[in-house]
């Protein structure tokens, strides 16, 4: 027996269907066993509960061929690329079948001559960005963890990166794909033009729909030519206010750089502990300052104008890489922070709330006083430029009534969030963490015009269901958190 | 009796709707007088039918009680901003209430500090640009009618123009949007933060919608730094076919220019014969090429690239151009291009194809080839860097046949463009012109899940009814241009 933890679950597949889907898939790529269940349970979040199956189909057809079966035997499906998702996105809530499209990694085609790429979903972003810059092409969104991530999870969460502030998002390198709908249907939208007005943006509503409503088995990526030049900087300050306003000073200077990133004193000290790069410990932020472009003057004179804001806002020392290596050094510590906070505390709950550019010296100051008013340590740091704050909230479940008040804060970081004009997530998703919280931040029309669209797309809900939306049942963050005490005596079995 | 010429009318609106609608917009705000009906039965296509009355609004709030009124009445509401729709998208077909939003017409806010501006959706495009450009901010969408085009049209077309090779078009600057539901539910979508992934992207999908979904009441716009430097020069080829092959060339050299636009020898003379600028009329093509950002030597440096690329591809001669003077003179010739046109012949179809930017050369010959295999002149001109080009047939509706074998050209002009791997519409929108060509670019499946979602969100299907989708009454290209010769016994009275 494998305990179910989290949703109600529907019935278990029977033989006859399992034989299907090994048909499908070939018995090799169907598995039921324990331990194998048990792996497709995670994301980069907490499991609660385990699929009854994971399957690792190789193209486009078997995805269709699964979901029919599905949809006649209202299994639900829960997709997956590299299950790195920080939002319980990937989870397979209430069992049914953990989809990993991981097998379908090929990329199909790059072509400079109409600067495309096509790609399978299971691509890695990493190995995708080596191949076009090989031909001296460029995708540039860069989600943290790109090196395992995947093309079709970064598409379904429209995922973001710190180059996202001068190259935008992923979304706006989507040409065309190919998905499933949840009755087996392929659609085939966009293609390898540029621009295309034919019809309604379909593709982009697929963007960022976290597995609901389509599986994505094909994308056409637009790329752009190769930056040829970048210039770095490390700013350090001895206030945080300073830095964030820093930060506000620089995005309306008509500048448009790569990179504006933060790091609080949190986020230092935990790299520090952890590495021993001789970040200077004393320094309340730092920001990681960079600019590209084909000529390497004018790519460093943009870093040395950020300098000089940086130093008019009271920043005591900056940085600046003059090699290679020297970059390298100064992204190594903005790149551990998130493994650096773990060794802090036990636990730590990560948000992604959004707020204008504006407000973002006004956000830094709410986090801070969210953090000494629940007693809890908050490191910030994140892509500051697009006002878009990776607040991780650091604690230990084990502490009577910790849980608790990481529950209030995270709420309290959310509210301050919306209070601001910001919304919930700007890279991660909803997934199943945030899903309470839709209706606060959209309001309920908003949200039925979804459930509207959810309904015309995936009549029978079984498309990565207890995720983005509220559920009566649900408890969101709550759920999440309470259900990590849980997890000791969660066994397979 | 005012003839309705196309689709089949719904019932004639009764004195106590008229009252309602008086006292929701103001007396002076219900245009119900014959030649106000008619005036607001154009857009930049063919009139069909004029509309029972038109509305001009002033706020959110009476577009959704007009919204209330008209679903309980089912009442057929055709949204339109500037009316300059290529594509009849604005078109009140069938009757019913044309409901303007051009009196709609604030700048809400310019914010340096978000890099949003906020507008109301009759906000002219120049007048914005002016308007944001004065604080040294930008906003890149350029369609050709900018003078003239609104926002709110130019977000549910998803406009173009030729700086979006470079910078995206509308979709990639709409951040947020209000938007009223066909039932008077007033959704508020996104918001000021750069990104945002909460829910699904539902203001995307309002993008490019031509006004079938929703009508878009305000909308905040993403702006950038203003580039301060443009580098502008002419490139004059002996040949169409090196012209193409020189923009396929260009665009696949790791150059990102601002603008590649082509003009064939058609639209050339029809230039020279209007203007008398001095265009080589031997001449088969010329490109204008231009390259912006913050370094002047940078820019002519692009442009110098370029330009020694034309010349790889046969170019006779290059005009770069030095004053700003010099470069208002070469785009004068570009943006003369449609008007000139009809002075050639007395009637014009345009089109708006795209294909992959390696299939340019291909597409160019093979509209050559349609030209001369229909008999008629086509001039092709347009955005070629991004593959997305205007053919325009010209004819003469009172010479016998000429009209059926303008159906045929546009036929293979679309079947050419999706042979190529492109599609029908790059900027325009489908509209009533192309809705019985939809089918065939996106398959069935994709058009019945647009329709799943029109559906969603429209149940009744009061707006914006005859456009986008094929319906089995419509004849398309070919009912818009059957009813041509009708427009003679078009009279108001």
């Amino acid at each position: 027996m494998i305990r179910q933890a989290g949703m109600g679950s529907h019935m278990p597949l029977s033989g006859p269907v399992m034989a299907e889907l090994e048909r499908i898939c070939g018995k090799t790529q169907v598995h039921g066993g324990p331990a194998q269940r048990v792996a497709y349970s995670f994301d980069a979040t907490f499991p609660q509960d385990v699929p009854d199956v994971a399957l690792t189909p190789s193209c486009t057809e078997e995805v269709a061929a699964i979901l029919r079966i599905a949809s006649r035997e209202r299994i639900p499906v829960h997709p997956r690329g590299a299950g790195t998702s920080l939002s319980g996105g990937a989870l397979p809530l209430g069992g049914g079948i953990a989809l990993s499209l991981a097998r379908m990694n090929q990329i199909l085609d790059i072509d400079p001559a109409d600067t495309v790429a096509v790609v399978q979903p299971g691509v890695v972003t990493a190995e995708l960005q080596r191949a076009v810059e090989a031909v001296g092409l460029f995708y540039p969104p860069d989600p943290a963890s790109l090196s395992q991530s995947t093309i079709g999870g970064n598409v379904a969460c429209n995922a973001g990166g710190p180059r996202c502030l001068k190259y935008g998002v992923t979304k706006d390198y989507v040409l065309g794909m190919t998905a499933v709908l949840a009755d087996g249907r392929v659609l085939t939208l966009g293609g390898r033009t540029i621009k295309n007005v034919t019809g309604y943006q379909l593709g982009q509503l697929l963007v960022g729909s976290e597995g609901s409503l389509a599986v994505i088995t094909e994308v056409i990526l637009r790329l752009i030519p190769l930056p040829r030049q970048r210039a770095t900087a490390a700013a350090y300050f001895p206030a945080l206010d300073g830095a964030s306003q820093a930060v506000s000073a620089i995005m309306s200077s008509g500048l448009l750089p790569v990179t504006v990133e933060m790091m609080d004193a949190v986020s230092i000290n935990a790299v520090e502990d952890y590495l021993q790069l001789g970040l200077p410990r004393t320094a309340e932020a730092l920001l990681l300052l960079e600019q590209d472009g084909n000529n390497a003057a004018l790519a460093r004179a943009d870093v040395e104008r950020m300098a000089a804001i940086c130093r008019e806002h009271g920043a005591t020392s900056v940085t600046a890489a003059s090699t290679a290596e020297e970059r390298d050094g100064l992204w190594r510590a903005r790149r551990a922070v998130s493994g650096a906070l773990g060794r802090v505390r036990p636990n730590k709950l990560g948000e992604d709330v959004v707020v204008p550019r504006s407000q973002i010296p006004a956000m830094v100051r709410r986090i801070r006083a969210i953090s000494e008013e629940h007693g809890l340590p908050v490191a910030v740091f994140g892509h500051a430029g697009d006002g878009n704050l990776h607040p991780n909230i650091l604690f230990d479940r084990r502490v009577a009534g910790e849980l608790e008040r990481v529950e209030r804060a995270a709420a309290a970081i959310f509210g301050a969030a919306l209070a601001l004009g910001g919304t919930l997530s700007g890279e991660h998703g909803i997934g199943s963490l945030k899903r309470e919280f839709l209706e606060v931040d959209l309001g309920r029309d908003a949200v039925d015009v979804m459930r509207a669209i959810k309904q015309a797309l995936d009549p029978l809900g079984i498309l990565n269901p207890h995720k983005v939306f509220p559920e009566r049942a649900s408890g969101g963050v709550s759920a999440f958190l309470r259900a990590l005490p849980s997890l000791e005596g969660w066994t397979p079995g």
